[in-house]
């Protein structure tokens, strides 16, 4: 089967999106078998802490131990796999899912990666998904030992407000010409998104830590963030950059800044990826401007560090949103042929 | 490779829980590679609301339309699959993990019963995991718009009390003579633990209508329940019987009560499993008394409902965490003999 022919099978297999399951997969029978050498899930990071406020009704105990800021990682890694481990990290507002089925029911970078040769490791962010957040200060205040401002400012982005921050259009529900997501599947993608907890939490994130005992553990990973988390990967290799491959940032909500040491960054490869209709966004044109900034930064002290829009390689119309939009898995093979280029081949 | 050799290679492979994922995936590669014919993830249910009070800080947009209700579902179908789909619901305070690796690294029921020819649908529940929480609540008393007894009754369980509802022993933290639950594991198992919205969802949970679209979605599922969730299937049941093949409740929290209509839990098998040290718990014993009272009405009603003590077949020392125990994967292939047996097989 050819490549083309295969993402069409692809393409045909996954369109079904409100048909009967079983419908779905004998469509998708043109698709080859996965074969999973091994797959499962686990928790990295983690602490215990004890709390007496773990409830607020009379029929449940409010003191003792509970465990917060450990990190869920779900994990396939493929027969015969050759490449780098690859940990997907998804962005605000969003859990691990931003990796799996597209909206609109395409194969998402999870599986694609898997079938390329890859383990992947895709994780919920701490506090979030099937990561716990700690409950304590909502029943801090719901028993009156704390004020209301005390509560954590947990949030939620709104269809209209992330319409524009994913750059589907310049605002909502007006889209981009030419745009690359599946707006037709919105209200699946609407689905994606949970409440945030991440102003309640310490800086740097958890999930920092956490993402620096994955990587020691895998011994040797491609830490690929997007959106919010975009600054996690490198706040990991500040950390300690044993275990860490390679950066890859998908529309980072900020590089390095300028104060930070620049030398843990010149000890990988590092892409800095951006979508298209970035100079019509005023919350991601000065973003773009601070990678650059921190790309060149890098590479005069002698690091590899390079910032990539897709337009000026050949691919046009995508949103914030790319991993999901219809060229999700031609902008992957891109991507993998950067790995493949640039990363140097795990030694086995 | 005979089915006990099979078994010691897969618990082989899996012990090194702490060793790097590499040298584990090596040694697991005694187990014959997983293949998947169709994955991936998908959301049932949801509905779009309108909020004002989506953020408490200067910095956000308070108000606009979120999804809220959805029921994340994963999913992987093997080549060649044979039986009946089954959906696998979690508990209190647990999310879809539940049925994934255990704590001490063994392979999770989700894996086992693909393994087996069953296509496999592992939901998180509505307001859980990656099932949004809507945090309107938290913001409206935040913002001064209401008053601290309105915000959600959000509690966490303390790994104190877990350890007797999980029946891991009489109290924290002496064990029950026997027991299979991997405490040696327990830090593992607590990381999966996380914050519970049930008590601040309409009744019946909104799980329950999208537990109703992903049955008759599958034309015919078996509705695996957990502790909590324990009533869900039934309450699936009686909005429609269609497109459930059978219901397996897993020490559930409540069978139907005596004032429920009978008719629904005629149509199907139905199992209600229990673990070990049942009549050493003020809490589970009377909840099996009821069942058993259940099963005798549906069974009077033309219905053929069973209860089942795992000690009485031939299993022991069997926790309230039962699919990750010990003997897990033998508990499992009773169950699998059990719907072999009982349920009518499907029409392909």
């Amino acid at each position: 089967m050819t490549k083309s022919s295969y993402r069409v099978a692809l393409m045909l297999g996954c369109a079904l999106v409100i048909a009967p399951v079983r419908a779905q997969r004998d469509a998708a029978s043109t698709v080859p078998p996965l074969r999973i050498d091994k797959q499962g899930s686990f928790f990295v990071g983690g602490r215990e802490i004890h709390s007496d406020t773990l409830a607020s009704t009379a029929t449940r105990a409010p003191s003792g131990t509970i465990t917060v800021d450990q990190v869920y990682v779900h994990y396939q890694v493929p027969a015969g796999a050759q490449g780098h481990p690859v940990t997907f990290i998804h962005g605000c507002c969003l859990t691990g899912k931003t990796w799996e089925t597209t909206p609109d029911g395409r194969m998402g970078w999870d599986e694609y990666f898997v079938r390329k040769g890859h383990g992947v490791y895709v994780i919920d962010q701490a506090s979030r998904g099937r990561s716990a957040a700690n409950p304590s200060a909502i029943n801090r205040t719901r028993l009156g030992k704390a004020a209301v401002d005390q509560l954590p400012p947990v949030y939620a982005v709104s269809h209209e407000e992330a319409w524009t921050i994913f750059r589907f259009g310049p605002e909502y529900p007006k889209t981009f010409a030419g745009l690359q997501f599946p707006v037709d599947a919105q209200a699946e993608f609407w689905k994606q998104m949970v409440s945030d907890w991440v102003e309640a939490l310490p800086m740097p994130n958890p999930t920092v830590p956490a993402l620096s005992e994955l990587a020691r553990r895998l011994q040797g990973t491609i830490l690929i963030s997007h959106s919010q988390s975009g600054i996690y990967p490198f706040q990991t290799a500040a950390l300690n950059t044993s275990g860490i491959s390679a950066i890859v940032a998908i529309e980072p909500a900020a590089c390095p800044a300028a104060t930070d040491s620049i030398a843990p960054y010149t000890r990988m490869p590092i892409l800095v990826l951006f979508g298209d209709y970035v100079n019509l966004s005023t919350r991601w044109a000065p973003r773009l401007k601070a990678c650059r900034d921190f790309a060149q930064r890098a590479n005069t002290a002698g690091g590899k560090a390079e910032v990539v829009l897709l337009p000026d390689v050949g691919f046009h119309g995508n949103s914030h949103m790319l991993m999901q939009d219809r060229n999700s898995l031609e902008v992957a093979d891109w991507l993998l042929a950067w790995i493949d280029r640039e990363v140097e081949k795990p030694t086995r």
